[in-house]
């Protein structure tokens, strides 16, 4: 079947029970709401529920807070909160005493930072265990990070660097951070999602030929992601929803403007949007105004999160403590 | 009249003659084209051409190239020069020996950060003037340059600073440059506008409570802007003609829509779209992608041209030499 | 009398002094000693204090710190409370609804950009009160805040554009923020300055030719330094100290060494070492390798510390809160 | 014998001699005067001179133009230029299809970051090989270039990033480019030298402890360093010999502090100093105020020079052209 790609598996979902709250054969869904955000596992069960909506089997958690894009600072050190529990519980099954960060993205485009400014400042230790020869540590985890930029600027793909570095170092799992596109624009700078299928060929907002996933790179890899642009036709799309939403309640010329397209499927309006806009618009995102300090504060949560999971030492209290 | 605010004339005047190539009276237009670029000169007569296009008395000459926002290093140079031209016989009526040079918007929005890299770059000399208590120069004229910053960051308006400097400094003129917002996706980042009428109130991307005009400031206030943006609606509307286009030489279900729309006339559409959309967009642009490394070129193309207008000495082989 | 000069009020006190613990008359020193750090205040009580130390009548408050270069988190939020508390007696007698930051220095330049950090991070407020059309707040005050940049950058004099923002914006105080320099190695990156005299001709790194007083801006000004360099005469004196302490203990050639030297008095041992560096040294200092990483960490605590000084509603639970 | 080291090969060579301008056996050296510049090739012949001077067999070229760290744009050509035209000649014996360019050092400290910048500025070609899916091309090298960043920032080795890559891409050639130490301030942002031998562990301004080598990587490896920084021991050590040339013309106190001083050896003074310093100024640098300025004007003149030497289709009027 057609599928509309979308880098969250939320949207895979929606999409494909058609906006409607039905079951998945082979998709189970939980939703627990708080008061300031909620946490959806999609968990794609098998092989049936991964061709239904489009993504590989493993558990996708998606935390979702409205005003996550202007947040104040208990917000944000709630989320951090929330996300090192999370993926603390991701990753629980799993040895996980040697990480590897990867930050994907380009750090001269803003949208695309997201993974390098988490590198920035996320808690890196891997030096000391070498400097004081040292093959474990109650309280720390051993932890790398590297941001291998994008093949447009240094002319080698990503896959290849990530992959020289796993074999060197061998480390017990990779978690790789990433900015992805959205089908919603509500959804943007306000949904983190953390996986543990790693990073597919074609998601996150530049191109990878070659994914981050366990059979690439022989050790579990894990995902986190935030939206940060939408795609052009997506906005159309969106847009043209709401006008016909306006007019369902007016008569004449909006009520034949309506039928019309309400005719249409919603696959085929899309299709239709992104066929006239793509020669026009390859290169254009639609992006908060001020998207440059919405990353920065969302770095700062995934890397607060990311220390509070990783290290066994690290507890809630010591928040906003090991960032730069 | 209900104006459709654009920062360009070239636009208002397209707006006001609904696409049409007739005369506008009131407003003279005289357009010269080249290999690589279109020079448009729009020039509000009077007071009923201005009341006509919305825009206030003066000269605005527009710069196309439709590969700006990917030139190579010849365009660039190419670019550089006309532009040093153009803005040279824009200022040769007035005594300009003393210019301060202000880069309007916000240093930490990418989109909005054209202003302030055309400072970092521009040929600085005013202190030379003061250390040799020298007041003329045959080849350097006496250049002062800042970026002001925004509201929302120094919670002062750049009115006050601005008009503070120029009490201080006291030039014979000051150059406004600006990133701005375009209603055509294609003039993103492809057109240069010049004028000798200064920034009003509202124009740019950020919001100006008070313009920085001659009236204002007290003495002759030019502007040079690129439009970096445009708002989600134009987005929406142009894509929505696109697709009117596309149907028309369909039948069917096509032809219907078509018919549908074209009964619309364009502002209806645009303030259908703009109504719509307001509640859920307001803080969203549609940017190229790569819009921080554009900003980065256009900014050198910019502060060359600027090099070549102001200083007597500095002439067309020393282009590139100036900048950082 | 000759004065060799220094930012800091507690190294001229110590050069009058020849490092002897004398009491100097016209000058009041008081000393708080605490684990983690000193708090020493020197005040210049009269004209005859203000010869001898070379120094304007006023209050100077050192905060030392060994550990600051280095500090951990603990570090770094006591250091922001005590800076507070501190700041918050120097400006209490004062009326301080209307606050504007200056952040001195040039942020091209690492070892000379601490002013323009503590800028990007300080809570701005002011334009809220605009917005509002408010005069007064209970929780916060008033806040603009601005880095005017550098002469050799702007072509325009830092005192000139802030002068001109007192005039249209009518602060009730200035407070300067600025990087100095130091004679002694060990007090750079761990010494904070604070004091109720502004900003001098001819201290902190750049040079300024009119200073930042309440004489010159007509509003109490305050200033807050961090020494960042020392000078290369200052550095090479230092060692020589050391080389001779080192041979005080040696007998033959070491002693005679030590007896040459401890003939010359200290102010002519620098001068000597001075004359001989300058014409070849003019232009280097002497900081810590990773001086840009400390600028980070020190305009983070400065900026902390200010927003507690200056905002009722900010109390010492909210460190960490207003900084971005 | 007991070397000091230094990353310059005419600065070893210097040491041996002391200062003498002596032949040394197994080191061939050749002077070359120009207007604006000296090119020294110091060329280590066998095992003897490797022992003698204590650098590896292979050859050493040194620019060095005294205005380079305050250069006009006709001096930046230039030097362009003969770095391209010199380093040419070094890899002319070697297949150079195939480029892999390093950049060694931490973006964060300014004046180690001349590596990163020359990578954000030189010209990757291998994503347009690897899209078009070609081999080779007559005018442009198919060259890859990355950051691999420091241990303390990333955990983990640049040589283990490095090696990765290496088998990764497979290139003819390494280049690796790094920010030095040297012994002379006059030396500081003024000499540019270019080597056959690679990086050895110790050399550069941090530390590494697996050199970048034809030996540890399998491929030939060049090297292009400038130096930045001269340690603290150093500057201590040129200023009493400055001291002490400006006491032989004086009577007195000055010519006992120089008989006793030019008896000490220099080696033995230099050891002195350095042990008294040591344990206080471990982290401590002698830079350039505008060091990162400085630093970006010689990342353009070595990513041109680079761009002229690699690839066969850039000749010498694209200087300029091909770097952002």
């Amino acid at each position: 079947m057609n599928h509309i790609y979308t880098d969250l598996a939320v949207e895979s979902r929606e999409i494909y029970s058609k906006g409607k709250d039905i079951e998945v054969e082979g998709v189970a869904v939980k939703v627990e709401e708080q008061e300031n955000y909620t946490i959806t596992l999609v968990e794609v069960l098998n092989d049936e529920g991964s061709k239904k909506i489009g993504k590989p089997i493993g558990k996708y958690i998606t935390l979702h807070s409205p005003n996550l894009d202007n947040a104040d600072e208990d917000l944000k050190d709630e989320m951090s909160l929330v996300l090192g529990k999370e993926f603390k519980g991701l990753i629980k099954d799993y040895k996980a005493d040697k990480v590897l960060i990867i930050g994907l993205g380009n750090w001269d485009i803003s949208s695309d930072s997201l993974g390098p400014k988490v590198i920035e400042r996320v808690l890196v230790t891997r030096q000391y265990f070498i400097n004081f020869n040292k093959e474990f540590d109650e309280s720390m985890a051993n932890v790398a990070a590297v941001s291998p930029g994008v093949m447009g600027t240094t002319g080698i793909e990503t896959f290849d660097i990530v992959k020289g570095i796993v074999e060197k170092i061998k480390p017990d799992i990779v978690i790789a951070v990433d900015a992805l596109s959205s089908r919603k624009m509500d959804r943007i700078s306000t949904t983190i999602q953390l996986s543990n299928i790693g990073i597919n060929p074609g998601s996150g907002i530049g191109n990878k030929r070659k994914g981050l996933t366990e059979k690439t790179l022989g050790v579990p890899v894990f995902a986190i992601g935030i939206p940060t642009v939408v795609n052009a036709a997506t906005m159309v799309n969106d847009t043209m929803d709401l006008i016909i939403d306006s007019m369902k309640q007016t008569e004449g010329v909006g009520r034949e403007f309506y039928n019309l397209l309400d005719d249409l499927s919603k696959e085929d309006k899309y299709s239709l949007i992104d066929e006239v806009l793509s020669p026009f618009m390859g290169n254009v995102i639609v992006t908060p105004k001020d998207i440059d300090v919405i990353i920065e504060d969302l770095s700062i949560i995934i890397a607060n999160g990311l220390n509070i999971a990783v290290h066994p030492g690290i507890d809630l209290k010591d928040v906003n403590r090991y960032i730069r």
